[in-house]
């Protein structure tokens, strides 16, 4: 009866002190230790190295020969100089992917770095370069594992017992390690994989490690409809499906700007911030494929490093090294630059956006596109969800903004509804522009004054930086050439400490 | 007898002091005093306004009606302010255009502010605003009239009186005029404009004031054949058509890296810096149309202000007002973030471009067209001049430039070779770009290591900031995807102080 073994637990834990207690997930309102380290921490690199690196592949099944993982100039070293010059306070390796091939040498399987040809224990040279170059290291780990006999035994906790060995290898011969992600559970039953066990095990090793299983919450106890996070707008609404976890993982999903955190198990509410993850490959690539691809824009990479870390949430960004053992150069500029032009800076607090003016304000169109019944309303652009959109029902048109013509502007940032196109490969799309110009005027006088004049496709974000500041009761943003019915995702309207806006 | 002109004019030039030698352009070297002023203002804001505003034409012929010239909002004070917000150091303002028009109260024309519905002077208005801001107020002024009936005299000297009349307005009534900018000698013999009466006159008010005539410079001594500045690359092989001048134009072309400063007049020779013109309009247009368009991005402005004020070069911006008679807000904008983003501050140098080690480099190509008996040859992309261009034979290819692997960079600008679409207005083009994936990469190793991806089109201008230095002994550029055989005009690979590097 799981009530009592809560109070028996609150019992054990006050008498034998916080160690004790943090291998249990008590009911909360606020972050606890684990929670407000990870908070802290905010920013990590995530690292997808493996088997799949070698074939071109985003999954594999644990059939790919072992052979076949043959790095020719494998450098964690680099890997982790990278994170460090980029002002990432954590990394996050993938140790072990569905595929069930582990990137330390495992007692309890052969389909391991120690049986390929490059032994190295990469595990190992990681957490040793985290060490050297002062930053905090964390694991992902998939439960999924399509190559480990036991995953096939009748009884789940043969496979349990096998995650429960590796996870102690882990927790207990490459130091401290600041959080484990889990991944692939919705191929059991959530109650399945033990993760009462794994949590308690895992948490007596190091009681500050952050645990969570990807897709966390459920839109309704016992039932495995995740929930999406674009909706986790109220408290105690929604549900854990794996009980313990302290944060809540939707990969690659974006929270709203309204993200709430308290979240319900069997009648409890608990506090859960939100972990993001995204690609640096502007395709949406995890492992590195053996063609170069390209990046995600540096006006996209700041405008998603604030989103994912404002609120008390936090962002991984996906780096991967390629065939050769490093990450390449093109990549690591990318998020080098980034910490450079918005300054995110070791030993300092991350640099935050400034203050969204147009949160929640009223919008009128010039049209709105009503299509199976869903009307693409205005509003949508203000309403900080990246999920939701405004379409106009004609190739031109406008949206007008109301606002406070008391309060100050000088940056404007716009996410379009792009076109997505998947490619031949099987694992990239390309997203591309419909809106080709446009144009940016403000209410002056009883004037639309032209304050900006996009003439060139607005990318994946477009982010303009004004000089100086701006005041209006209105905004007014108009397409004037589009290749399809134009919709915007978000514009917002923000009041940059001028400093900040003059570095980007 | 000229050679006597100069004798008697230097000895008295020695007898009566400098005042009088600056009223004659005297052999020299080494820029004098006003040539020295010029250079150390170095740029300024160039202002279009007259009647061609109120008609959306950039030239008429002196028959649109005054009562045409009705700007609702006139504020040459705000055209100031953006000036001073912009680090321009002084002013060039369009007095009189081809078509008579005087943006003055003359005495010696009704075509005229003082007879249009708007009396103001705006010649005034713009020198007292100058003097307020702190900064030079300098004049345009045509030579060429298609107003005034004494042009129409079969005795030139008719209209050079007019003219002398109209400048000694100018000089005498609005405070001093650092520089006189003469244009549409073309319309007229060189020597019919009288140039030494003006320059003597113009002297004889402000010896300091630098005076100039577009097309400055000619192939052949008394033929009429411009100079291009591409091919100002040796000294003392081209020639004045305007004796006396200052310095040179040739309004809208740019200068090599290697402009020489040496011309010749009746066997002497004379030094002589460049004064640049653009317009922030991407499309180039110089009067401001009713129509907002688009602005340089700040990439190409970053890269011509840098490229127009090397080497003692001047460069002025046009930003004309609209017909309510104010700067567009988009306009000042883009010139604003132009001063904040290099770092164009008042009582500082101008800041300056890094050293481009990629100069006259060897380069080589995996095609090259040849057309008409021209070869679009490789090395173009390393001369340091704009005017030429590689091509490929074929829609994609690579370019090697060999480097010195001592020297390192952090920057790369490339200018493509653009297609160039005359517009229907009859004033303005647009420039669009043939390539669309490109890739940039240094030999490392025995291996060509990708340390950028460009996935979208680069633009009039393309700037690549490094978040480090590179030193390698050639680099790659490789087109992977164009609309038509692809042209590069330059390729300046450069080493920049990285705090300069980090800003932009």
């Amino acid at each position: 009866m799981k009530f009592r073994k809560y109070i028996v637990s609150v019992w054990l834990g006050l008498l034998f002190g916080t160690v004790a207690l943090a291998q249990q997930q008590v009911p909360a309102t606020k972050p606890n230790k684990a929670q407000q380290l990870m908070i802290k921490r905010g920013y990590g690199m995530f690292i997808h190295f493996g088997v799949n690196t070698f074939t071109d592949i985003e999954w594999s099944d644990g059939s790919i020969p072992v052979e076949k993982y043959n790095p020719t100039n494998l450098d964690p070293d680099q890997w982790v100089r990278v994170a460090r010059d980029a002002g990432f306070r954590y990394v996050l390796l993938i140790t072990k992917h569905h595929d069930g091939f582990c990137l330390w040498d495992s007692k309890y399987t052969d389909y391991d770095v120690a049986s390929s040809p490059v032994k190295m224990d990469v595990v190992k040279a990681v957490s040793d370069a985290c060490k050297k170059y002062g930053l905090e290291f964390a694991v992902y780990y998939s439960l999924w594992d399509r190559k480990e006999p036991s995953y096939q035994d009748k009884d789940p906790q043969k496979y349990i017992d096998y995650m429960k060995n590796q996870l102690t290898e882990l927790f207990t011969n490459y130091g401290d390690i600041c959080e484990l992600w889990l991944d692939g559970g919705w191929d059991r039953k959530p109650e399945d994989w033990g993760m009462d066990q794994i949590y308690k095990l895992v948490k007596g090793f190091n009681p500050n490690c952050a645990i969570s299983v990807n897709h966390t919450i459920v839109n309704e106890a016992g039932k495995r409809d995740f929930t999406h996070p674009s909706v986790m707008t109220e408290d105690n609404t929604y549900f854990f499906q794996y009980f313990p976890s302290d944060f809540r993982l939707w990969d690659p999903m974006l929270i709203t700007r309204y993200d709430k955190k308290q979240y319900l198990h069997e009648g409890q509410s608990y506090y859960l911030p939100f972990e993001h993850t995204i690609c640096i490959s502007s395709r949406w690539n995890w492992f590195q494929k053996s063609m170069d691809l390209p990046v995600r824009s540096q006006d996209e990479l700041e405008e998603l490093f604030y989103w994912s870390t404002y609120n008390d949430n936090c962002l991984v960004v996906n780096i991967p090294p390629d065939q050769t053992g490093r990450i390449r150069e093109y990549e690591a500029n990318a998020v080098i630059s980034l910490a450079k032009r918005i300054g995110i800076t070791k030993n300092k607090p991350l640099p935050t956006n400034g203050t969204f003016i147009s949160a929640l304000q009223d919008v009128t169109a010039s049209s709105t596109l009503v299509e199976d019944g869903v009307s693409y309303a205005a509003t949508a652009v203000t309403d900080g969800n990246l999920e939701s959109r405004w379409s106009a029902a004609d190739t031109t048109g406008f949206l007008d903004i109301t606002l406070d013509p008391k309060k100050r502007f000088n940056k404007i940032t716009i996410f379009e509804y792009q076109d997505t196109k998947q490619l031949d490969d099987g694992f990239s799309n390309i997203r591309s522009n419909r809106i080709q110009e446009y144009i940016v005027q403000i209410w002056n006088n009883g004037n639309w004054e032209t304050i900006y004049i996009g003439a060139e496709p607005m990318g994946d974000c477009k982010v303009i930086r004004f000089p100086k500041y701006y005041q209006t009761a209105k905004l007014r943003f108009s397409i004037l050439k589009a290749t399809g019915l134009p919709a915007i995702k978000e514009i917002n309207i923000i009041d940059m400490p001028e400093a900040q806006n003059k570095k980007g």
